[in-house]
Formats: C-alpha cells, sequence, structure tokens
C-alpha cells in the first residue's frame, strides 16, 4: 500500500426526497445560478419543474444552460462561461449526468481563467480556480457526481481529454435514486458498464499490499452485477437503482484508489473511440473491456484474474488458472451482452479506417496504464480484435 | 437502503513519514496547541521528540496533558479543559489510540460548556461547539481518528458512555502505519477485535436492500482476519499494519453504516464491564461477540450469519443454514483465541456478582439493538453464557 492524502469533501444527500435540501446547500455559497442541464430529460421527468419552483421561492436568480451533449463538448463549456461572465454567476448547478457535471465543472475552472478554456484541458494551462459547483444526479455512471475530475470533447481536434482540480469536487450533490426511474434501459446498461469499468482500471493493478482496496473493489463489482441486470429490467426498483446509484460514485471517489499507483488503460482508449465517433461513453468502454483483459493476461497477471473469477464471479478455485481467468473474462464479456450492449465496435459503426491514427493518439501522453503499460500497437490490435 | 447525508470531513495523511505535514496542518487551525497523551508509549518509541521538535521548529506553542488512562476518564477531560482555558489553547493535539483520541474531543467541546463536562457526555446538556482536533495514531482499533464520537468514563457512578458531535471529526489524522509497529501482541490482538466489532454492529442488521453496505462489511472484516494475525506475529510487518489501521478507519467513519438504521448492541454490554472492571475495551468485545451472535441466532437472523459464514469464512454454502451459521459463529471465537484474547470473562477476573446491575444498567436507554432487540434479561443470559 502506497502514502495517501484522503480527502473527500464532497457532501452527499442521498435518498428519496432529499432536493429538500438544495436552496439551503446553494445558499452557503452563492446566490446567482447557472442551472445547467442536457437534452431535455429534466423537463419531461419534472425534475427541472421542481428545481425552478425551488430557485424561485427562495429568491435565487437563475440562469440556463440546456443542451449540454452526451460527450460535452469546449464550446459548450464556452458557452457557459460567458453567461456566467455576464450575470456575475457564483454558482453553479449541474442537474444531469456526466457529461451535465463535467461541462459544468470546467465552467466553473474556465471562469477564472482569460484564455482559451481547450488550454486547461488539453493540459496547456493549470487550473487555479473553480466556481462552485453542486449537483443533482439523473443518471447513475461517471461518479463525476464525488469526484474533482472532468472530461470534455472537441470536435475540431478530434480530441476527449481529462482534466482535474481539488476545487472541482461538487460542494455537495443531491443522490436521489427515483430521479434515475426514467433512464432508459440501454442508458442503465451503458452506466453499469461505466462504472464497472471505473472499479475495473484500479482493480486490476499491481500496487502491493492493497489487500482491503481489491476486496472493496470486488464488493462494487459484485452490487453492479447483482443489481445492473435489475435495474436494467425493472426500472423503477428502489433498490437497484439505490445501489447502483452509491457504487457510481463510491467506485471513483478516491475510496478504492487511495494506497494504489494507478494508471488507466481502457479509458484512454475509448476516449479516442467517443472523440472519433461520438459513441456513448459506456459502451465503447464494455466493447473494449473483454478484448483488454484477453490482451493483458499473461503469467505475471494472471493471478489477478483468478481472484476476479474466484471472488467476484464465484469461479470455482481448484481449477487451472488461465481458465478460472478465461471463464472470468467471458463471463464480464456476457454479463455486457445480457444488458443489451453491443460487443463490437462493427456494432456501432466503428471500422478498420481509423484505428491506427486512434492508437497513436491514445498513447499521445505515454504509454497506456500500469497494469500491463501499453503501445499503440498494443492499443491496435486490442482495437482490431473487438471489431 | 435508508436516506443518509454522507459527510466525511477528516483529511488523512496515510503512511510513512506522513508527520511532516503536521506543521502545515495545525497551522490551518491554531498556534497554541494542547498536545495530549497516554502513558507515555510515546516517549519510548520517540515520535513524542519527533512531534515537540516539529512544533518547536515551527514556533507552535504548547502545553501537555499526558497519563490519559486507556477507558478515558472525565477528570482527564476537566484537567484538560482546565489547561486549555488557562493558556487560550486554540488546537488540541492527540497522539496515541482511541483513548486519547476521545478524551480530547471532549475536552475540546467541554472547553465552550460552562458546566460539568460529564453533563455533555451524559446528554444532560447538548455539545454546541468544539476547538479543533488533529491526531496522530499511534492504535489501531476504535476508528476515533475518524469518526465523530467518542466514550468516556465516569469511575464515579460507574458510567462508561458515548457521546458526538460533527465538530468532532478531527480536522485531520496522520495514520503512520510504523507508529504501530511496536503495538504489543495483546494490544494488536483486542484492537483487531474492537475493528471487528464495529463492523459487526453494522453488519448485523436488517436494514432492507443494503447489498453494497454489507460487501463493504465483508471486505473489511476479510481484511482483519487476514492481516490481525500476521500484525500479533509479525509486528513490524507494513502491509498488515497498514491494512488494519486502514481498516479501522473506515469501518467505523459512517462508510458501513450509511444508508442503514443502525443500533449496536455488544458496545453497550461491554462499555458496563469496562465501567465495573477497567477492563480492555477490544478484549471485553472478543469475549461478548459470540455469546451475543449464538443468542440472537434464530429463523430471523439465521440467513445473516450464513452470508457471514460463506462470505467472510468461506463456509461452504449448500450446507443445513444454522449449521453454517453456528460453524461461522464458532470460526469467530476460535479467530479471537487465536489472538491469544481470553474467551471467558472468568479468566479477565469478572464473577457473577455484578451481571445482575451491569445488565439492568445497559439497557438505561431502552433495550439494545435493532438486530434482535436486547432487554435486561438477555443482556444477563449474554452475560452469563460468557462467564
Amino acid at each position: 500500500m502506497i502514502n495517501f492524502n484522503y480527502n473527500i469533501p464532497t457532501r452527499v444527500f442521498f435518498g428519496k426526497d432529499q432536493i429538500k435540501v438544495l436552496a439551503k446547500e446553494i445558499k452557503k455559497y452563492g446566490s446567482k445560478v447557472l442551472l445547467t442541464y442536457g437534452g431535455g430529460s429534466i423537463k419531461r421527468t419534472g425534475i427541472y419543474d421542481t428545481v425552478i419552483q425551488i430557485l424561485k421561492d427562495n429568491n435565487i436568480s437563475y440562469w440556463e444552460l440546456g443542451g449540454i451533449e452526451p460527450n460535452p463538448r469546449i464550446t459548450s463549456v464556452k458557452e457557459g462561461v460567458k453567461i456566467c461572465r455576464e450575470n456575475d454567476i457564483d454558482f453553479i448547478l449541474a442537474v444531469g449526468g456526466g457529461s451535465t457535471i463535467d461541462c459544468s465543472k470546467v465552467i466553473g475552472a474556465a471562469f477564472y481563467y482569460e484564455g482559451d478554456p481547450w488550454d486547461l484541458v488539453s493540459g496547456k494551462s493549470r487550473i487555479e480556480n473553480v466556481l462552485p459547483v453542486g449537483t443533482i444526479l439523473t443518471l447513475s455512471a461517471t461518479g463525476s457526481e464525488m469526484d474533482a475530475g472532468a472530461v470534455i470533447s472537441n470536435l475540431e481536434t478530434k480530441e476527449k481529454l481529462g482534466c482535474g482540480h481539488p476545487g472541482m469536487f461538487p460542494k455537495f450533490s443531491i443522490l436521489d435514486p427515483t430521479y434515475t426511474f426514467t433512464v432508459p434501459a440501454n442508458q442503465t446498461a451503458a452506466g453499469t458498464a461505466d462504472i464497472m469499468s471505473h472499479i475495473f482500471e484500479v482493480y486490476f493493478n499491481k500496487t502491493e499490499g492493497a489487500y482491503l482496496q481489491n476486496r472493496m473493489a470486488e464488493a462494487l463489482l459484485k452490487t453492479c452485477i447483482k443489481y445492473g441486470p435489475i435495474a436494467y429490467k425493472e426500472p423503477e426498483n428502489y433498490e437497484a437503482r439505490a445501489n447502483i446509484m452509491w457504487a457510481s460514485s463510491l467506485a471513483i471517489n478516491g475510496l478504492l484508489t487511495y494506497g494504489k499507483e494507478t494508471n488507466w488503460s481502457v479509458h484512454g482508449m475509448e476516449h479516442e473511440l467517443s472523440a472519433f465517433y461520438d459513441i456513448t461513453h459506456g459502451v465503447g468502454l464494455a466493447i473494449l473491456t473483454p478484448s483488454w483483459m484477453k490482451h493483458v493476461l499473461d503469467d505475471s497477471t494472471v493471478n489477478y484474474f483468478v481472484d476476479y473469477g474466484v471472488n467476484v464471479w464465484d469461479l470455482d478455485k481448484d481449477g487451472d488458472k488461465f481458465e478460472i481467468a478465461n471463464a472470468a473474462i467471458d463471463k464480464t464479456r456476457e454479463f455486457f451482452t445480457s444488458l443489451g450492449i453491443p460487443s463490437t465496435l462493427t456494432e456501432v459503426g466503428i471500422n478498420c479506417e481509423n484505428l491506427e491514427i486512434m492508437a497513436k493518439a491514445a498513447v499521445r501522453r505515454g504509454s497506456l496504464g500500469n497494469f500491463k503499460p501499453l503501445k499503440a500497437e498494443d492499443v491496435l490490435s486490442i482495437f482490431e480484435a473487438s471489431l
């Protein structure tokens, strides 16, 4: 276990009707709010009306930025910054899933930066300060509601990159599982795959002695495996939505990472697919993950896959190591397929055309991952195996 | 899963040499420090000298309160309050285990209270404000380094009671596993039992749908079961000390409790033993726990014990339910015995003399626990079964 500094300052209000804390929480930080949201589902479900009513009842001024894209774009960030500056906004309330929240975090950071906001995402300039952000989560997936990171796409440069800053931790997040009852089955599936991928990225890791973290990761994986299919089939099952929602936050808020030297693999590859083809992030992850697992499976990693198979999938621990490992990987693919997620890139419209360009782009900041570091040729090989 | 408000503000600096952050962290909150510690082991190990040197090098004034008892007493609290008031102390630095930290928290609370500090512990008066507390942990057990509670004993009234307030969360805790290398084997064992008991208190719980929390609890129990015996036999095993140390904090910082309706059982019983006989808390818990488990095992609880047996002790899930449950309870007793912990009250000098008085006192605030609520006669029966 390596040294770590634990600090998760986000306050989470979890459960039914927790929206009641909204006005009081906002007023701790500001009085002029930028309300951000995505394609308008919050208007259909009534959450929008509820929020507006609360803001009005409490004399909180607000401006709106709707239409934030599923892979949120730097153009939306710029639009948000403009509204914030023109109206002296002092708080951003993100109502939606990870895309809306990520966009809001970077609006908050770019508000304090005079140059091109893309500089903060690309790493050309450092984030120094961030407007306070609060969230009302409507989709369990990215965990952005309780972490300090954001991922933004740039259609011009065909890039999708992540950035982070402690100021990007939401001040509070309202997690009401009933707000995810209307999430369609395919998005529920993709969200579950995204959560599991966050766990895989830190679970398959060679840091020695991080036993506690590994058992916690398995606890969360088992939660996704139990409740993903239930939420997929019974969208209004509170127990399933609640377990998935809380798992989404804990998967990436630091709990599984503290004490480990982490360096992600599959997200870096998937970001290239999303950047080029604008596919659903969770779907891209679900397609790539089993191929990645097969690619990195060798004598030096097999024991990690045995732990995974035995502890998560309840496989018999007495078999041949590689058989257990391969069975666990097959179980992973079968699980995603059972949720209706495509299992090949071809199915989502990606052919061999840009694979090499994307593979090279994936390693632009150096090789991917530290479980088994991936070079461009490894990424290409994983892409090809996923066609 | 029930509603919850998540808020764990303590910053944790975990790992070797994290003491380097001490001065900077203290200076965020104050400049006149009350340094608290227990029986002097920190002087033998050199931690005391290190801390004093850091305080001096950084021009931080300090006063000392040493000799805090293993079951910290209200008399020590009063002594601490006196020093704080006479010297305008603005920060309390607790260097030690849960006793020193608990005592420091209540000193911090009583500093702002004009009446008898015992009022705050007994619940006669409410805690309104608390001096900021930071900790340097030297014993993994109570989890006080990352929670907002404290337990104080009153020898006059023969009471040992708990109290809490959000202000009692330590502002920071320095968790360096090497600081626990010198903890004697018997205290390592008792600490492990204490951690496990915190987990049991919330794991054996009938809140429906808290699947994620139960799997997390099992992750921590497995950590204790794997590393308790290693730390017991190899005191300088960093991996074991690190896993146990982080488990001690996560067991009680809220992570396992959020989403559950909790109401503890065994701690309430044990506090009576400690209050009457001043025995080691973890030893009392280890003696009572298996007897409590046997007492509450019935048709309504057997499935919880089956989960425990199968998921934690790796018992065959296809056997008879009650056989699995009883085997899991036996495993629990054997585990504590393997760590050299006495298995009967008789061994720690407690006979049948005061059992009835203690049983009645244990339920002074109402029946104990909600897994299977215990009345005085239940407590008595558990005490008698533990003789």
